[in-house]
């Protein structure tokens, strides 16, 4: 096992779920330390959780850019960053990282526009470095095993996807579901877009990851339901990918009885594919004539390029933080590849910059065409 | 129990799988008897199943003008037709029988055109006439249960609805599916429209069903999918309905891995429901806090309107001869109240002539729309 | 189609559930005609089902033994009878209709004690007649499928079955559950035993149908929970198979949330089947290496042994009357072979007065084993 | 958050699932830190693996004894020992740590003898050190809402329990599950009980954990099936508790189809609850009336005491490594507290040395009962 990678932490302060969860999801395999951080914009709340996590003083920042420059100029200084700040903040703090010749783990989505999506695509390559954007789900090992399954011509041709991801925790006026919800229904911190964007952007990532399909041309439909909201809460889309296959998506922040639903339902001329995140230990696999299989991470028939990622043998259950600790089982290794001057692409099994930029392309045109009255917009 | 009721059929004859399925239902409960029959354009094919039925000679009729004529002659006639041939024909058939006085179930979708619709609706009311279209799966218990708990309020007002009926059967180049997929495939046969017409309706009309909305625009995109096909076999709908509410609507025909699986999901302001008719016997409620109630058919809890139509105990499974049979059980009784003069028009708990020319609207403003480019069209 | 059978009925009178599904279930296909009954003890009772029932004032019997006597004395006399009464009375009233030279369908058990069974299967034999016990569930579709699987080797040679038929109806104190209740828990009309003669024959039918296992010897214990009852309502009993193979048995009355869920999991050498009558429309495989294979009714890889007794498309759904048809269906085809002299053993595809007797001796031996304080006893 | 602990490893090394199970779910939280071990019996595998997890050389022992010597004499010394080697040396490696003053935290089954079980308890006492058995399972949030669920008598008096623990890996002759099986199925290594020590102790824990019942007699059948096998793999266990419930427990390790499937059904007078360990999501509740209520982790109407370990909001799936992970949290809360003298009894919320000696006792009186020919033996 190679040397502990160092890390540090842009956002993830008192309070913030995605901060957690991504320490507990690096932790889990024990290959990087959390040395730096600049873990909130107030410098007591920092210092806090700087504390609580056992950061040296000197290295909780009081701010991002301070962060960069000062991490890159020490000898031990961080080898990437995890960028878990509200939307709005992704692409400055993200810029500054890069600059500094630092590796980059940003959460999703990449960014508000296009244009700076683009600029940190061009960022990332010309500095060489690497950039994770953590689409958690498509860790599973389930999931793996479905793009691989897929690549290797199983199901035939794709002819349409159904995809969504719905969820019930923002249903009701006046209830805003805590800290999490205020900042999402909140167009200064999110962008502009709400559902869409927080949710919409994993099912676009899922269905292109899965089936490597690339859209052409979509009609979104953005509706703001819950009384009270400014942004888009319940959003369908239509898609043409290039090929000929089509899909329709689905998100919802109302869906009562929905806790955190991404599912993927994809159908081709040789056999169908199913597939739940909360089921995420299973996928279903049917066959032309009907026949229903079902297969379990840890069992046999998971493709190998998959299996490989499992922790613990078949019925002991893995779930959401083994999925995101399985994205950072590539990033890191790739960037003990980068090192030892042994990294090649092909060595990439996580979602990179390109990924995220994907994403904010398909926001924007969605938000383009519900604007025109839910007409066809190319990409 | 009130004397069995007369019935004779059109269409239904050798291989028919709708045919034996209605006089199966109509079976079950043994109310009324099949004394009657126009089975088949084939004079031989006719008598055939006239004779394997059992049928008088002197009743297999060679053309359902004659049937409809001779039946309304004689005293001991019958007192309703079943009409389960191709589409393209409901409409003269029905016409036959209603011009000759004589109550009407009639396979969906109604007819072809929203004129014909129309037409159909005015002749029922002149002639004071009962005229049923078996939109089988709203006579399941559970889906009885589901409209009164709506009505009651018990889920709020509806925000959206996510409707579905993917089949697989025919998924494949070459594969027609038999009998049955051949004259659905062929526009002369099915009127131009073949998944929209076949489950489109069955989605649409479980939606106003269960629902009560009522649909204000629409937008439809229908492929042709499948090599060698020329109507259409995946259709996805965006809806609008009056009061606010939205919905999208999914029917397919090659979605490998579907048997039969109309689904139906409605959520409200104070909680949601899922149900599957391939469930039949479950109902899946979701309250405002996310405690998720299972019912099951027999059981406490399902609404007293739609218990009373059970036949056995929770846990001794009932299907969709069930379905079917329940309608019928309103239908004849409603035939019988009117002969005695008590009929009003609360005693109707089946689906009518109204509720099928709405799915013949439905399915021309998809057309509409699809022909459009994908545009919103009024109902 | 050949022409109707005609067919008496003793018990089955007002309230009576399981009369009313028979007679449901042979109008499912149509083949058989209710002509004679003698539906209850009660003379105003029996007049007033068979009015309803549509049968002739004169062949509404006061008693069976008239009713035995009389049908078999008229040309037109019924072809078989079906008897449902309280298990206390199945004894005389299929031994009278025997000795009259009349065809038999028994509900289950099919009686009290070891000797009455070998008196009916000695008397059948001897008539030359054909005695049908109506274990409705091995009528299933899926139930044959596992059947002929097995039979056919699949699952290599059976190690061991684990089965169930759990129901939570009788689960409260001073509640009785009606009727159907009453007699079941009153030692004079069940005979002594409740729970293991209304669930465990179930069982122990279900097991030795689809596996072909015979029991070599068992242990049992049966207990009596609910306050207030006096027979058993809860029974767990160990199985040894003549070849080795072991199972376990349980059935239970007052376990809340279970409606009627008689399950059965087999284990052999080279996979497992698993298998629940609620939902009956599939069946579910494992092979070797894990891989898990769901099967529905009406799709490819349904034994044709089994497929055969399909009425409807995959999807949808057959039921408990389907299954209880489907046993009488080929009870009627045996009957007409007989009359056409074309009759051989291999024709019934029905459980018949041996399987029956089985039931019994199980019953006995169990009571046996709990009397001695849960031993061994051999069968 | 307080210092971090600091453990040693007595197992765990090169190939070992379990050790490297444990060191995960301890860095899931990140506090408590692998500072020394003694990873195997050969030293180089023992350095190969200390090397690897980056443990100081001088603290990769040689021997157990000599590690529990060395440790208790630091002054930066282990807090706690994890145990996971084979069941037959978990005994003297205990008593050793006990002796040398550290806290334990061993593996289940606890030990051999019921006289190994109670000198560890004896010693745990003296010593006033805390031991902790890891029946992983019941750290599930869902099983801990369970327990209290029914403390709470929302359940009402607990009739029966039926309860299991299958698993097909050990299926096939000549197959033994690689080292993992190997140990397991040999006599000298796992103790003279392979399924009911290794599956059937988490069963009698799970049971006595979520009712509280105790077992007042057992009757068990203990089976060696798959040909090559010298101890047992498939037990059948009938329990009696005092207080008058029943229960029925089912261990296997070929049946074909089960990853790892520990499930407990629990009927009480006023309910019943359904729980799989592979579906540790979800709990299945059915009230009286049989309405049957699902509850998520994470969401509304989990137990306070549960909830409080969920680390991820609903439907971001938490697994087997978070619910052992659950175990730690509490010990580690308690060697806080007993450090900083603030300890009581009721700070403990894991299973231990108690309840290890438990499924000792349970184990022998099986083997008991077996031997003599199922007959039932007092506990």
């Amino acid at each position: 096992m190679a040397k502990k990678l160092l890390y540090g932490m842009v956002g993830g302060g008192p309070g913030s779920f995605i901060g957690d969860a991504h320490r507990r999801s690096i932790n889990l395999d024990g290959q990087a330390e959390l040395v730096a951080g600049c873990f909130s914009r107030t410098p007591e709340k920092c210092l806090q959780t700087g504390k609580e996590l056992g950061i040296a003083k000197d290295r909780c920042y009081a701010s991002f850019e301070e962060m960069a420059k000062a991490e890159a100029a020490r000898a031990d200084g961080i080898d990437f960053v995890v960028v878990v700040t509200p939307n709005v903040s992704h692409y400055p703090v993200c810029k500054a990282f890069l600059e500094a010749g630092i590796n980059v783990s940003c959460d999703k989505p990449l960014c508000l526009t296009v244009e700076e999506a683009e600029d940190l695509v061009r960022l990332t390559e010309e500095k060489g470095l690497l950039f994770m954007v953590t689409y958690t789900y498509m860790g599973h090992v389930t999931a793996k095993h479905i793009r691989q399954y897929i690549r290797e011509g199983k199901l035939g041709k794709v002819r349409t996807v159904m995809a969504e991801y719905p969820q019930g925790w923002l249903a009701y006026e006046g209830e805003w579901g805590g800290k999490q919800g205020e900042w999402r229904c909140d167009p200064e911190q999110s962008g502009g877009v709400n559902c869409l964007g927080d949710l919409g952007t994993h099912v676009e990532n899922a269905v292109a990851t899965l089936t490597g399909l690339k859209i052409k041309r979509l009609l979104a439909k953005m509706d703001v339901v819950v009384p009270g909201r400014v942004l888009d809460d319940n959003d369908v889309i239509l898609v043409e990918f290039e090929g000929g296959a089509t899909g329709a998506y689905w998100t919802s922040q109302f869906a009562i009885g929905h806790d955190n639903d991404l599912a993927v339902r994809i159908y081709g001329e040789d056999g169908s594919i199913e597939w739940n995140q909360v089921d995420c230990e299973k996928v279903k696999m049917v066959m032309r004539d009907g026949t229903t299989i079902e297969r379990h991470r840890g069992n046999a028939g998971i493709e190998p390029e998959a299996a490989k990622y499992g922790r613990l043998p078949s019925g002991h259950t893995e779930g959401w933080l083994e999925a995101m600790g399985n994205l950072y089982r590539s990033f890191i290794e790739c960037i003990h590849a980068k090192k030892a001057g042994t990294f090649t692409e092909d060595l990439i099994d996580f979602p990179t910059v390109v990924d995220g930029a994907e994403g904010v392309k398909f926001v924007h045109a969605c938000l383009k065409s519900n604007a025109a009255g839910n007409v066809w917009v190319d990409l």
